[in-house]
This record gives C-alpha cells, structure tokens and sequence, in this order.
C-alpha cells in the first residue's frame, strides 16, 4: 500500500467535514482482467490529522494493477484510510461505471458524525 | 426465474450501502402485449452474500416476455432477490417509462437499514 | 367525475409507494376562462387496491373543461382518489405554469406514510 | 379560427427575427379523442406587421377541441398565422408529447429568411 | 403597501402547502439607488384563506422603487403577508442575483408546518 | 417485417421535416444473444404519405428478437421505411447504450432535405 | 437617453467579437403598464470604440419606467448603441419573460460581421 | 485581516438564513506557491448585526496573495467572520477546484441554526 | 499495438456515419509518469469494413501503460485506426481531465465526409 | 510576460485543433483596482510547435497582478500566444464573471483554420 501523508489538523477542537472527490479511479476486474473505473468519493472528520492531497492520488494510483471488487474495493479504502488518519468519522462512497447495462455504487463508513 | 449468484461479503462486519441502476429493463404489459421499458434501482445491505453483477443482469433480461404489471414487477423483484441473498436491508425502485402521458415509479422495501 | 377503477394490490402485507406523474393536466381559471396547465404528481401507499393506470388519466382529462382554481383542484383530486381508493397514504402535488410572472405549486396529503 | 391581430412593424425597414414559444398547446386526436400536447414554437420575420400576442393566445386557445393531427396541425397554424400577416419568413415547429413511447417534432416554414 | 386581497381557504379542515415562486421582483439598492434583482419564493400553510395570485404580483411590484437592504426585504414581506392572510405557517425566501461577485440568498419563517 | 401504415400528407405542396423520437428500442447482440438498447430517431420529409405512430412503434417492436449488429439495424431501418413511405428525405439515427465501456451512435440517410 | 460611454479599441486592426449579457433588463408594458423582464445579449464587432461596461448598465436601467413593446425596444436598443458607437457589426437580442403562456425572443443586428 | 463591516440586524427577534455564495475567492498553496481558486458559501443566523456585502468581498480579497491550506482557510474564515458579527448560528462551505485531479469540499460550522 | 478487428460494412454503398465514445481511457504523462485520463470519441464512414466493439476497447486498453502526450495520443490512435480499416472519412477527439487547472480536446481528422 | 514553451509538434504534416481551457483566471481592474476573473478558452491549429501546458498555465498566471481591460486581456494573450508559436490558426475566448449584473464574452482569432 502507498503510504499515506498527514499534516496536523489545524482545528482540533472543531467537528468539520473534509470531502475529496477523485474521478480518476481505476483497477482491474479480478473475474476479467479488464480495467474498472470509478469516482471515488471520501468524506471524513479529521482527529488529530489531515490527509495530505498528493499522497492521496498516490494512494488511489496504487490500484492501478489491482485485481479487486467493487465491494472490496470501497471497503478496503475505507480500513487503510481510516486506520492511517483515525478519524472521529470517515465515508468512502465508490462510483463504478456501467458493467452489463449496470452502474453501480457503494458507501461505506465507520465512526459517528458527531 | 433466473439463478441469482452470489460471492461472500468482504466485509460482512460492517452495515454498508450497494446500489445496482439498470436502465435496461424491459418486460410486457399483461393486458395490452406491448413492451414496457423501466430503470430498476437496487439496493441493499449486504449480509454474509452480495450479489454478483452479471447474473443480476440474466435476472432482469429474464422478464423480458414476462406480462407482468409495474406493481407486481417491483414487489416480485424484491421477494425474489431478498429471499435469493437475505440482505439486512434490500428496497428496490422502479422509474417506468410514460404510458398514457404518464410516468410512473414503484418503490418497496424490507428489512431495516441499520 | 370520471370513475377510477383499481386492481387488487399485488403485495397488501407491504408498505410501499406508487407515484404517477402527469405532465398533462389542464382546466379553466375560473376567473378569467383561460385555460390552466400544471403538471399533477399523484404518490400514494396502497391498501388493497391499485389505481388503475387508464382510469387515471381519464380522470384527470375530466377537468378539461371545468373552472376551478389551484387550490381546489389539488384537494378535490385527493379527496377523490382518496375515497375512491380508500389507501394507507397519499399525496398530490400540482406544479402550475407560470401566471402573471409567478409559477405555483400545492401538494396535500392524507393519512399516515407508515 | 379565432382572429389574429396585429400591430405595425415598429423597424419595417430591417430584417429582424421574432420567436414566440408557447408550451401550452392542446388539442384532440382524431382517432383516438385523446388530448394531444404541444410546444408550439413561432419564428417570423415581420413585413409591415407584428402578431399581438395576446391574440395568439387565443388562436392557439381554439385548438383545444378540435380534432387534428400532428403533421396537420402544423402546417395548418403556418397557413394562417403566414396569411394573416404576410411575413417575409415564417417558421412554426411543434415538439409533441410522447405518445405510444414515441415524441414528435414537426416543423414547417414559408418564405425566405432573408 | 399594495393591498393583498385573499378567498376563503377551500380545504380550512387540512394542513397543506402552496408555493408561489416569482422570478420577477425588482427594488433599489439604498446605497447605491441602483436596482436590484431577486427571485422570491413564497411557501405557506393557509387557516382560513389563501392568497389571490394577482394581487400578490401587483404587492411584488410595489417594491419597484423602493430603496430596501436584501435582509429587510425578506423580513418585510414575511410581516406584510402574514399579518395581512394569518397562515397556520410561512416561509419567504429570496434568492438575489450577484453583487460584486457574490450572490445572496436570505429566507425568514413563521408560525409552525405542522 | 411489420407492416407499415400511412396516410395521406396533408401538405404535400410543401417540404416540411417530421421526426419521430423512440427511446424504447431494443434487439439482441447477434455474438452474445444478449438484449441491446437504443433510442431511436427517425426524421424524414414526407412526399405523398406520412407514417402512422402506431404502426412505426409496432414496426420497431419487430425487432425485440431480432439478432442483429448496430450498424445493420439503422441500415435496415433506413431501408425499409424509405421503401415503404418513398419520402423526399429520410435520416434514421440510433443512440446505442453502453457496451464494454463504450456507447454509439450511427446514423444514415438517403434522399435530399431540399 | 442614457449616455453610452465608450473607450478607445484596444485591437482596431482585428476583426473581434465582444458579448456583454444582462439579465436584468425590466421595462414597462405599454398596454396594462404592467413591468415586463428580459435578458438582454448584445453582440459586436468594435471599429474605432468600445462599450464601458458601467455606462451600459445606465443605459439599460433607463428603461426602467418606459412603457414599449418587446420588438420596439430590441429594434431601439440596436439603433441607439450602434449609433453611438459605430461599431462594424452589431446584433442585439431580447428574451423576454412568459406573458400569457408564451415567452418572446427578439433579435435584431446590423452591419456584416466580417 | 481586511474590516468586516456590519449594520444592525433588521429582525432581532426573529432566526432567519442568510446565505452569500462568492465564486470568486482565490488564494495560494504554501507548499506549491501556484494559485488556489474557490467558492466560498457563507451561512448564517444573525444575532444584533448583519455583514456589509461589499466588505465580505474586501475580506475575500485579501486571501489573495496568502499562503494557505484549504482546511485551514474554512476555520480562520469562520473564526474570523464569527467573531466579527457574533451570529446565533455561522457555517462556512468552501468548494476548491481540483487539484492532481481530486476536488475538495471543507464544512466547518459553529453555534446553533435555532 | 493491439490488433484491431473488423467485420464487412453492411451498407458500403452507403455514406453512413459511426460514431463510438469511450469515457475509459488511460495512459501514462511522459514527464511525470502519473496517469492521464481521457474520453475518447472516435467518428468515420465506413469503407468495406467497420470496428468490431470489443478489439476496440481492447486497443485503448493497450495504451494503459504507455507514457505519451495528450497531442500524439490522437495523432497515433488516428494514424492507427485509419490505417487497419481504410475509411472513407475519420475523426478522433480526446477530452483530457484538468491538468494544472487545464483541460485540454485534441481533435484529428483524416479523409472527407463526402 | 512568463515564458511560454513549447515542444516540436507530433504531427506536422496534419492541420489538427488543439483546445486548452482554464477556468481559473484572474486579474485586476485598471480602473477599480478590484480582481477580475474570467475562464480562458484557447483554440490553435499547430504549425512546428505546441504549447506546453504547465509554461501556459504560469503564463496566464502572471496576469494575477496585472490591471488590464477585458477586451485588452485578450487581445493580448492572442498576440503574446501567436507570435510565440506561429500556429496556422489561433482563437482566444474570455467568459468574464458578471460585473455590474453584466456578464462579458471577448473572442479574437487569426490565421485560418483551413
């Protein structure tokens, strides 16, 4: 995994929402070995630390090769995320473009809003 | 009916959104024989099973002679596919095309949302 | 009034919604005889009958020739299909063209969405 | 046919455009006494008179029980509305509702746009 | 102040929402005497009576020449119109075009939804 | 192949422009036997006759089992409904939905729009 | 009539296109002096002066309590800027608010575009 | 810090929303020194005393040649605009443009909306 | 160079138009290594033969790790398309992501439309 | 005036369009001393050479302090662009933000497309 980069949140004491949206997604299908593309939506309230942008391009880029699953895919963003930023909340939400006549899109999110 | 397949969920821990849209379904109306087209909206969360794509998309190409009306083909989508992959959650949508001057959507659930 | 037939609800153990919408309504302002057009969003969560689609928009080419004003038309139409289809929810919305610069829109509901 | 006035053409001396859309045209379908609806949408280029548009109002108004169709339609609005003003150029185009899954466009016009 | 003139609410026994939305409403800048553009949305539940469209455009109009800051707009037309209708609720906003770049919204209630 | 009605053109003295929008268009992949979906846009300018609505919307349903590429179906299309109606001009264009990633268009003509 | 300032063309030895966009044109109308509103667009080739964009604004505001038709005032619009700027060409178009279900557009220009 | 301006709350009594939507802020990456571009949406709840929008654009403006990061930029937005008029209820929205392909959206708020 | 696949026009006495779009599009910055995305909207009229679908998506795949400008990405695809299925008339456009805050089309065209 | 590079043109012998469009920028009023933003859109036909994106992009950042006029800006970006790469055809657009309630498009081109 791509490391992730973080800058001290400059509002520790505030409950605020940071959303990244990156349309530049893309992998390959486990089943297939064609490419999947997607936008990738991220949402979170940052603790103690920010998600540095380019480290986060890096990151996503890292999927490139990658034979995986939409549903693993959006869950394994969210784990690794969240566990190099521990954030108070945090939301990944994948946009997959139409396989078979069928877009698809998958949220998923750990913590509380507060 | 069509086999509906499914793989283990990935993260089978977590309560999380998937959302199939496909515009490409079409069966017959059971009083007049002509075709009728809709966009079917799925989703649903997953319990220890999702469902995989492509035999999502045999399901709905598996109505494509069926007369059928729009009311019965949202409920019976949502028995069919619910009882198929006993999600926590599962609401099905449907936008059909105009009839009469006349647009119509369908939407019905079960289970709860968590 | 133009009566509206229903058919036996598909799936009377479920809550679930119906909405039909008609870009095609017009009637008569009562003031000046011109005629009104508005588009009417009929939702509703059926008991043990449907709306059927045909009756519907009879129904509302009903109020072709008839005078009436905004306000009334969107509680008549509830009242009436309302009764006439005794469900556990419904709510009709009339957006109406633009009048003298100003465009308008009445929505009323009855019962409880459950 | 209702009767259309018209005012002097304030600039007879320029070959100047004027488009009228309006989205409120009904009629009947002669095979079916179904309502039929319409954009209709009026570009001229004046001569020594301009269409007062209250009066077209009420022009388009007298179509509301007549029934005609769609192809007629149109090129019966460009016969009168082109006598009664003599434009140097007349278009008249008519965006239909869908009807049996199918919308319409028919458009009509007479003399030279200069 | 224009006078509003109102008729009786038609349905007094229920709780339902009219919405008139006019994109023509023009004051004047008291700073500047340069004029200023909005589009005021009126949204109410009315008691016993429902306001007349024409003489809610000709109370609009009144304000043409008015010299009147954004936020005293909106709360002045709330005051105006609910004293002079006493709905069971009321919302005004007023959505103002751009002013040195930056384009304002202000929306002020009364009463309760119910 | 569904057999085709017209009717006479009600201003045949004049070169005028009809075109009939279907959404609802769909045949099978001839390599996969898989449905395939298309919006299909028919504009023509009539000599003698005008096509019915409702036969071109049977006309279009023939081809619900029919195997068949993209680029044949609007060939056909062209063909038979230009054989069958003789217009002055004749233009059929499909939207193709999605396949592997990509969407198509094709798009064919014969005679002149004068 | 207001004063159209100009400034010195910056490019007189090119052929350029400059477009200036106001929606918040408001005349009266001369028949019930009710207030009309339009988008003004006005388009030119400059020879020897610009337009400021302040004295334009001046200019249009000066119609605030003039009562004339919509072809009048395009018509009077590009007469009175065109002659206090020779410009090389010049066009100018009116799109006017729905008066009685029916929205206006008016285009009027001068000169050849080069 | 550029002077906020302010002038008295017309309606004390009453929570109301003002909201101002400036498209125009730009300010600079500290690591990058290339210019940031954004849309700054302000919310508020007024107590005594409302922003002056021509100083809000001042106060804008004087991001210009900051060196800042986009999380940083919202909280000091907020505190400052906050603690310049001390609203009932303020939240900032800021919109970054994309950036190595990835938007950004950073939501801060403080007090409460009433 | 992936090998592009054909199949016989169906109508080569025709002059007919293909137009395929590919949102899926990826190669590598050849300065920075990082990845570029594009649509890519391929046009031609047909000769003897057309681009089979699924050799075509494959064929983009095949630039997946290629480091190339956005200028002689569509100067290849165009010189390699044209040249393994001869068409009367082609044209290819890639609509490129923002780069630095700029995004970029680059269109090519070989042969004529006849 | 920022150095614009350029690197050798990939395919010289074709007379292909290059499209760059920014979205981000800005300058300052000559007369107010207030920032101007507008969206940039440069179209050319290379000859030898092409643009280098990141050289264009600091080019039209160099006019972040610059008091200039919108018909100014562009012309000069036109001759500054051209005569540093000789392209067979060049157009440059500027869509200006609104001023005044005005909003501003300048469009300058030379050369020929051919």
């Amino acid at each position: 995994m791509a490391e992730i980069e973080t800058f001290p949140n400059p509002a520790p004491n505030r409950n605020y929402v940071i959303r990244h949206v990156c349309p530049e997604f893309t992998s390959v299908c486990p089943k297939t070995r064609q490419p999947d593309f997607a936008t990738i939506e991220l949402e979170y309230v940052p603790d103690q630390s920010c998600i540095e942008l380019k480290s986060l391009k890096l990151y996503y880029y890292s999927f490139r090769d990658e034979g995986i699953f939409f549903e693993a895919v959006i869950n394994r963003i969210l784990d690794e995320l969240s566990s190099a930023t521990t954030p108070r909340w945090m939301r990944v939400t994948g946009h997959f473009n139409v396989r078979g006549g069928i877009s698809s899109v998958v949220t998923a999110e750990t913590g509380s809003r507060g």
